[in-house]
């Protein structure tokens, strides 16, 4: 919020007004509106600097005063006022206390400025970097700003691993299975990503819904529920034309491909749900996290299957 | 570009320039800026309302014409503007053709707009979402933007099984093997993003340096083979502490994991300049063809490393 901004008084007439405007405006860069304040500076209204040129000199303040005029309380989030000035393409808003009294003014470039940020930071978290790093930098400081996800990735795999020793007699006995576990992994991971990256574009653009979380997961389901029959549908027909000798290994990879398309789709939308329910920034939930429990949740629930299945077949 | 701007002669005195801006105020929503034309139509200033303000009715306006305007060429490309407008918070900037005539204005909501777009469609695209959807479209909307990238990932995951079966054998005899195959898959993808989506926003950004290809690719060298020696000895450590009976596995996943991440980041830096160099939205390779090309080459680094150490074990 910069302190530089013009008020003028109701009670003035133009020519009174265009000489205070000269004066305050030695202080100020840019003069984007005129600010009109009462006795007891409160707001009541802004002068477009076009009224004010196109009035004759006598003319009173207040009869040429807009009320139309979006104002922001000094407590507002940086978020909503971000949307508000967008929205109505502010170049600056006026800022007021509780009593409607002005403190100041943001402008575009603050918004632009926060707009960026705001973007970079989103995007930082969903490819795996946890500090504002440019190509530019140090070899050093771009390598601390990729180890934690990658660590985080790596303990993520460690555990997919143990997962997997569990069955390592099952494995031996059907090799075949190991071909489609990263598959399964990486389309649980895949699915989780853009699950939970479009609550996260929704929530920071304010475009989701007010409908209940419980609503949210129904339709995300419908669309898991597409998407899991389209894809295990062509799973099943590729294994079944490439793979053709083991039926049971074709019924457990379609079968565990679409559980682990519905798994990750539910828990992708639900995470940064209830991250943003406690006041925590949801786009963690598009990063690394997510993606290694839904990789270790595709591979336990692809070797679960496999023992059910292979044991019926 | 609006055509909604206003232009004063420079011969003019304030007085007069006064009442045109009153003439022409009448088709104009908001005054940003008054700009100065010579008789042909040449751009030659700018004229902040704070100097017509504050200045003497009989002033000529050439005299408080400011010359330090930043104008647009009509033909700079969006990305330049914005980076333009950003640098020097620009509300608005006058377009010019190649002769220097004032053709019309670019005002920061062109801009805000437009830097929210870039950032959302790079977001979309690097989470796998191929058009513009909103948490609150229809389900078959959200399907339909989902279904491609679930599709090339089918394929990448096919791939790689395809590639896993023709060591078959050696993962019946060696079932530990298919323990780490999602593992350094994931890893591969993991750092093939970080890689990517770096380059990407750097060229976004601008500050992307202007060195040449090959030393970018070196100093990313050097962030991969730091992030390679500490995952692969961190996962030394815990192969060779937990899974201590075999030597030619600990080894395996080390080295295997050491040669994941060198390619991937090496192929996630190379992919986005090539394609923008090419003039192809570099964005496209941090979505699903990088993470699927690092998955599969994971995964054949993976096996084929085994096939030579386990020989040698």
């Amino acid at each position: 919020m910069a302190k530089e901004y013009i008020a003028v008084n109701s009670n003035w007439d133009v020519t009174r007004c265009i000489d205070e405007i000269r004066h305050q405006a030695e202080d100020v860069d840019e003069i984007y509106n005129v600010y009109v304040i009462d006795d007891d500076n409160i707001l009541i209204g802004v002068l477009p600097l076009k009224q004010l040129l196109i009035s004759h000199s006598k003319k009173k303040i207040a009869n040429i005063t807009s009320d139309d005029i979006i104002s922001l309380k000094v407590d507002t989030p940086a978020e909503d006022v971000a949307i508000i000035m967008q929205k109505y393409d502010l170049v600056a808003a006026p800022v007021i206390d509780d009593l409607g009294r002005l403190l100041g003014k943001i402008t575009f470039d603050d918004i632009v400025d926060f707009i960026r940020d705001e973007a970079d930071k989103d995007y930082q978290l969903i490819s795996g970097i946890t500090e504002d790093v440019e190509a530019s930098d140090k070899v050093w400081q771009l390598t601390r700003a990729r180890i934690p996800w990658l660590l985080i990735g790596l303990i993520g795999g460690i555990l997919g691993a143990l997962v997997i020793t569990n069955y390592e007699d099952m494995i031996s006995e059907y090799a075949g299975l190991a071909m489609f576990l990263p598959l399964i992994a990486a389309m649980g991971g895949n699915v989780g990503v853009q699950s939970s990256s479009i609550v996260v574009q929704g929530l920071a653009n304010k475009t989701l819904g007010l409908e209940s979380t419980g609503k949210k997961l129904l339709k995300e389901l419908g669309v898991a529920i597409i998407a899991g029959i389209v894809c295990s549908s062509l799973m099943f027909a590729f294994n079944f034309f490439f793979f053709s000798d083991s039926m049971a290994l074709t019924a457990t990879v379609s079968i565990a491909l679409f559980s682990a398309i519905i798994f990750a789709s539910m828990f992708g939308t639900f995470v940064p749900l209830a991250l943003n329910h406690f006041k925590i920034d949801p786009a963690l939930a598009t990063g690394p996290f997510i993606t290694t429990i839904n990789d270790i949740m595709g591979i336990s629930l692809y070797l679960l299957i496999a023992s059910l299945v292979f044991n019926i077949f």
